[in-house]
């Protein structure tokens, strides 16, 4: 493989590993694997997934839920909020596909009614105690006042409740992320006991990386739906939920120039590459972890490296001074992305398997 | 114009007054106008400075110069310090185009004498002083190598000296702004009292919208690279180097959930759209500024109104509760990107011109 340009390197294997790990995890615990595409949104990626046995996949945007349609996937979760002025494109969709939407509110249901003439199921979009999105699980009377609206749609089917778990991306130990799952847990058994008798075949869907790579417990939980673990990255590896030889994605960068008096190596590989997004480490703000490329793979470097900064093409990697002795203008330096998602955004044209 | 999903909205207007602006103020102090496309990336709006007089452009990468030679630009400086594994794009570019790169050190040499076999002009980069790349001014015994090196490659001719003073984003202050280009100034009367009578058409180019866009003084200056100031943005804003009016850029974004106990809607509008770029203005860390769309343009909001927070797809915009109050399911909501350069970049595909 020749390397040119900044390039996402695939680990195919590990994506296996981490596939197969999660869907063990759902198998055991009796739970629908429903995978998150919107991390690798590749249709190669989508099919090591087939081998698991998965046939329903979750998405982030109607766009996405088109891509993964015209590559043959038949069942999708749209897991976002509905926006209306999308309802003929879903509409389109469920014509050929078994398509679930999200509804938080009942200003929705005119628009839908109007829009749709295909069946599709929807879920209620329930905040996981963060404010991000969604309704309280104890708001018992919009729930109500959003399923009265459903059962008046003839084109609509309850689908059950979606929990998404951003919030255990700001916890600081593998605890913290564990109360949080706990807290839908509880909310699930609320909402359980409340609507099972009336909706005997409703689904509690939770789905973040963290609470599904860390927690064993899953009680009353019907589907799971993370989608980062098939990558993982730096932010999962500091949260906890996974060791740095299970991260399966590098930028492969050219280095352009060598500063050895201030340890500092630039590559081409900025924020169109990598994005913007960073993390604080004991006191220090990093974009991303170099690791030496190998012939098959990459080895981590020790503490004292990492991406110090980056602006729109350029990113700066301060290297320990054995390091920097090892480096030529030319070579290839990986960065292990902060947050995997949004790189993997960026280079969806810019990747190899490797 | 109906709009669906999250669109980059450009002012076309706004966009020509800018380019005005500049295009004037190169006239008047006898530099030459060597626009950035970086920011923009877009055909059409290169297509604006077409009536300034604009035949010559910067680009940041191999990728864009082959994007705006296909579209028809002719003279290029790629700005970015040379990736030797790119010579072979860079030779076939200069077939037909006059092409310039970034030379800071002399291991590139061998590599540029086995590639290129056409005419290419170089410039050598200088670092403004915060060390992100390029060489100290002082550093004359390194210059005077890579020059030596220069006059023994045929094919190479050498231009002048290119700054880009990245540091003056992270200024507080106009005056710090000022500082940083008058030291600019400073370091290119020390290049060329040293090399002007080696090199008597060589060429000082410096390139940073806030510099470009607050200085009134040039001396020894012959060459602007200013990019952002086509857009601006709310970091511009910030900066000082715009006014609110003068951005030419917004988000429209559709509106997905209102939470009115917490002053806040979710838009349909995320890292993927705007990146995770973000400022802090008084204390509070924002990523962008809500607007009100009009038919034609956007009118500003009061302080208290921000974009809160971004995931991928998600924007949380915290509102006022009088605006809050005039805001529905479906409504679209512009959003002002903090820096324009990254959200042109992640929606070059979803853009419309109003």
């Amino acid at each position: 493989m020749q390397l040119i340009r900044p390039t996402l390197l695939i680990d195919k294997q590990k994506c296996l590993r981490n596939i197969e790990s999660m869907a063990k995890k759902a198998k055991e615990n009796s739970l629908v694997f429903r995978p998150h595409f919107k991390t690798h949104q590749s249709v190669e990626v989508g099919e090591y997934f087939l081998d698991f046995g998965v046939e329903a996949i979750t998405v982030s945007s109607v766009e996405m839920a088109e891509q993964f349609a015209r590559a043959g996937w038949q069942d999708m979760t749209i897991a976002f909020p509905l926006n209306i002025h999308e309802l003929p494109s879903i509409n389109h969709l469920a014509e050929n596909c078994s398509i679930n939407i999200l509804v938080e509110n009942t200003e929705v249901f005119p628009f839908i009614k109007k829009e749709i003439k295909n069946k599709i199921g929807y879920f209620i979009k329930i905040d996981a105690g963060y404010g991000r999105t969604g309704l309280d699980f104890k708001n018992t009377d919009l729930i109500d006042s959003i399923l009265s609206e459903g059962e008046n749609s003839s084109m609509l089917s309850f689908k059950g409740f979606l929990i998404h778990s951003g919030n255990t991306y700001h916890a600081n130990t593998v605890d913290e992320i564990l109360q949080i799952h706990a807290h839908n847990l509880g909310a699930i058994s609320h909402l359980k006991s409340r609507y099972k008798k009336q909706y005997p075949d409703m689904i509690a869907s939770i789905g973040d990386t963290p609470s599904c790579s860390l927690a064993n417990d899953f009680l009353g939980v019907d589907e799971i739906r993370p989608g980062n673990f098939v990558y993982y990255d730096v932010m999962q590896y500091f949260l906890g939920s996974c060791q740095l030889e299970n991260i399966a994605v590098c930028v492969a960068c050219p280095v352009v120039a060598i500063h050895k008096g201030r340890n500092e190596v630039v590559v081409h590989g900025g924020a169109v590459h990598l994005s913007k997004e960073s993390i604080e480490v004991n006191g220090q703000k990093i974009f991303g972890l170099p690791v030496k490329l190998l012939s098959i793979g990459w080895k981590f470097l020790d503490e004292g490296n990492f991406v110090k900064s980056l602006s729109q093409e350029h990113g700066i990697i301060k290297l320990s001074p054995e390091e920097i002795e090892k480096i030529n203008i030319g070579d290839f330096i990986g960065i292990i992305p902060v947050h995997s998602c949004l790189t993997a955004n960026l280079l969806r044209d810019h990747q190899v398997f490797v």
